[in-house]
């Protein structure tokens, strides 16, 4: 297996669910950058379990330790690496799925792929926990990022069928990035979250999960950042939100609802902003990038998220011992809703993948 | 700039829209594989546009010369490098445009990032043309795949708001795709392309344009093809796919349908296929990937696709020499509608991917 | 600072000289790979230091602890992790040295590249100790050539001004390492083995050090292995060689005696092998390798070290903070001379090299 | 075959000696920087044959066609693409040796490799003549770094057993290039000059080569420039240089004869430039880079070169098809010594390289 990605920053995330220790490498990131540890623990207690009843019970308090690269709070250029000690294991709970793979699962294909010793107690190195290292890399990306004017937020965009309001891909700011992160529940459309909450909670007193979709918003960039076509923003951007788990669809801008618009109404128009004399959109159906490369306004992207695939409803599957089916059911605590935790995740996939765009423009 | 992709198969592509000529370069495809040249041209007649009422009426023969590596319809060893001569350009047509950036186009952050020197005449290196060296590329890439067992397929899944079927993605196979290559108007259900059409010639009517989306499916895959997590499966095909022109959202399986559904619809039970023994799902929710490896089950993504943003209609844009809002006229002839012409691009992207990633497991 | 290289094998080295613990991550090494852990610890103690008076003396048990990717013995698909916990550290010998930038040591680039914070103590990252991980990685990929038939070995060539006979480059075989590995000092000729032992416990006496170089042979190589030209056997080998601390020269074959032979000296004609119906070479002048990919002939490389550049002796250097020349002393414990223990150093880094391409050509 | 290197900018080498056109390809070379071209065609003809009685009397204007990337002597962003159309290709002079490989060269392993259908004519895609592309590539690099203040000159270090004065390690400038550029035999003491030339007219007369040495300087370059330790400043290098053909030994500053100094020899003494107040050494031992990282020094290396494996001598080979012994003769015209010629090779790909790592570190 290979953890590694980014060009000119690259992240390694190592570690297994139920291993002793989880972590994070960055490489390229540059010296002599302040880093506020505390803010950066703050960041990763968003993504933590166990703080409402909308997740998972298992308590973690992911509390990262710096091997290096970090000294008294700057970066001092060498490779930064941080651990985070797992606790609370019951990997006893999932010994007896050993050779029946959990659908909806990389157990399957992983065991083809790479045989009976792997070690998939808790998802192994795929599972969800292994976002709390990228978290850590990503709380770091956005103290960089907001030093040179340039902020990330996100929301639940929608679970289930309820959806929430859109961020205004035109005037999104800061500011309203400061007002979600305020909130427990991170919506725009209060009334939206309480619907959403209520879909989550129906559906684990149902043994159930459901689904939903994240919009990120960014906003500071520069014009003209990435690269045309192949391997340019968006390409970046989708390839790293891919690497979350359950992710399973990204778009940009307008996205998939682009196909139902003509392109008079997709076009973003340019103006002058009278304000400050500088070129922008009228519109921003774009999402901010043309052509792969950014046009200055704020970047919105969409990412939406399979239902948390361990439910406690009985499901079928094979003995792949005896080729038999069975039916099996999926002890543990499980998150009835992957989302919530995920957001912080995505504002840190975000971090991380415009900061490497940023260094390579450099 | 720099235009390649690619692990193992690295594909460059060369040229600009209205420059003598664009061109392709293959490095590491195997020696020794047989390469019918003559299929390679009927797959680019598909793209090439003018055939039908539904495209630009600029006649391109894009007839691809081979300069290295195929020596007697076979490989050997050597990159293959393809030209394909220009013709038929009206770049008088686009000088007027020269300081005005039309919407949704590249023309303004291009110009803010590689300043006023680029050459940008029917969008240069960004044109849709630079999709003719891609499809040679992946026609070669279908054949070696075609020889594995492995075919690829993709229809016009929606345009503007009329949807066509879906792939079946449990039993969808190489019949159905060659049942599709043979229609002239690439969809499953025929009343569905009839609307399809209407919108098309309505849009183009009017001097405007339309989006739509294509569903792609590639069956014959092994088990565990891909990389876990990050640069996986489904990251290298979304990286790939949003480096075609006017992609804007790609997802998998139910992608951002999933949103929509409990984890126990969603995840995809395994069973024991009575005829072969082999271990399937009765679903395929996941669209063939799980944990970014594929599961065996055909692969099904989708890529959403903006109206064109070339339209006869007037539009404001700025100039950026007197910083004036000014009326847009854009001349020259235009797609009222990518999607069809795009759709063996897709095949050929998949199919591009695909090879690389089955080259790198080998 | 990024330490990582390789292909499909990725290697990355982590930690620093003084900090609580130094490591390595082998991504991409395949699943299913029997691995000896007592093999690999006795590769290290060829590399630990303290066993003679040619080495410091410091003593580094350097046991290492494996965190993830090899179950019961054998590599479970998971990238391999390891860690070995630093004792011993004398940091307090290199506080001194803060602003006083020791010759021949990174010390003062460094220092411009990273700024002050950097931590230097010991060579921090650049120190030699983060060749024990190295050696780590190498002995697994040792175990897996092996078991294909591909085996390395070296021998110090040169130390000073005494030379060792070189390996016989047509015949070098498995049975010359094994004899290698069993001698305390290895050379092939031990006469200039003793010899270079008084230059080593001459130059230590006089507070001084010596330099030298090592002969590395890789037998059983397949016939065309690597990439023509660019990024081929001998820029790979060369490229992870120079990443070995104190490295200077690399050659291949004849090398920089090349320059003295003619065309039909040098040329190494083809012959077939009547044992086994073989084509190969009368001579091996090429060092095994033409075209930067194999020709199946034993494959033959020359290192060379400076000498170590830490002694006792008083040498000038500037203090960075004065801009005064200064007068320094460097204590702490040194080789006199670094390559016996760098012999398994290259053994390591000609297995790392070698796995990763044959990984890439499979 | 993959004939792409660099990180930043990506340069491609493509064609075959005996095809239609050679070319190349700079990716991620910036935009906005003048190109004299006709100083390009310059520097390409010191590496042109013909031009004397040392070299092939084979003649090729070598005249490059520029297709993107440069409009009105500015690089506009787009890649820089420019093509050689071969000329006075002799290629029946090849057939004969299609079964038959010539010692010394690539044929027998490319053939292994790749199989019967590779075109090997003149040397293929292996043929020193795809180094005219690459000089293509370094003019453009040399000047964009002379704006920087970087300048990069070469000299004949050794031909067969003749040696030519070494560059003053500490003080070599740019005068000494210039001054060495204007003379038509590249050696900084003539008197060796005239030795050298003696001794390639002599094997020229016998039907023989001869092999050599090139000392490369770079002077200009910042402190701090590279990586540490892996994918280095002198892995690059030594990457690159390996790439060159006929290239089989790369050292840096003492190089091989390091290993006869003691550390107190060979250590660079820090000191203060009394001109400028500025940190430089005493001596340049290390040719301007420790850690893998450049000091501030001149870089200096050295490239050894083997004698040309083409020779009219009868040399023995072996028919692949019967596999018995026969005797070759080699037609065609050819280097009795490829090292003046190979000269502004060097040059380049130190430009070509040095560029890529400034781009990387800006």
């Amino acid at each position: 297996m290979q953890s590694t990605f980014g060009k000119m920053l690259k992240i390694t995330i190592s570690g297994e669910s139920h291993g002793e220790q989880i972590g994070v490498r960055m490489q390229g990131f540059p010296a002599n950058e302040a880093v506020d540890l505390q803010a950066v623990e703050a960041f990763l207690r968003r993504r933590a379990p166990g703080n409402d009843p909308f997740s998972t019970t298992r308590k973690e308090p992911d509390k990262p330790e710096v091997l290096s690269g970090i000294a008294n709070d700057v970066t001092d250029g060498a490779a930064i690496e941080a651990i985070i000690h797992n606790q609370n294991q019951h990997s006893n709970d999932y010994e007896s799925l050993r050779f029946i793979p959990r659908p909806s699962h990389a157990d399957y294909p992983a065991r083809v792929k790479y045989g009976e010793s792997l070690d998939l107690r808790g998802g192994g190195h795929f599972s969800g926990r292994l976002t709390a290292p990228l978290c850590f890399a990503g709380a770091i990306c956005l103290q960089y990022l907001a030093r040179r004017g340039i902020y990330i937020g996100a929301h639940i965009a929608q679970i289930a069928d309820v959806k929430d309001d859109r961020f205004d891909a035109v005037k999104v700011s800061k500011e309203d990035f400061d007002a979600l992160h305020k909130k427990p529940f991170c919506v725009i459309n209060s009334k939206a979250g309480t619907q959403m909450q209520t879909r989550i909670l129906q559906a684990r007193s149902e043994g159930d999960s459901v689904g939903g979709v994240i919009e990120v918003a960014v906003v500071g960039l520069p014009v003209g950042l990435g690269t045309p076509l192949y391997d340019g923003l968006e390409s970046r951007l989708a390839a790293n939100f891919f690497g979350i788990p359950a992710v399973k669809g990204v778009d940009f801008g307008s996205g998939f609802d682009a196909a139902l618009m003509r392109g008079s109404q997709h076009n973003d128009a340019y103006t002058v902003d009278p304000e400050n004399g500088e070129i922008r959109t009228l519109t921003n159906h774009a999402g901010g990038c043309v052509g792969a490369i950014t046009t200055g306004m704020p970047l919105i992207l969409r990412a939406a998220f399979k239902p948390t695939p361990s439910i406690a409803k009985t499901q079928l599957s094979v003995d792949l011992q005896t080729k038999e089916t069975v039916e099996l059911n999926i002890k543990g605590r499980h998150d009835p809703c992957i989302v919530p935790r995920a957001l912080p995740v995505t504002e840190a996939m975000a971090a991380i993948t415009i900061t490497d765009l940023l260094l390579e423009d450099a």
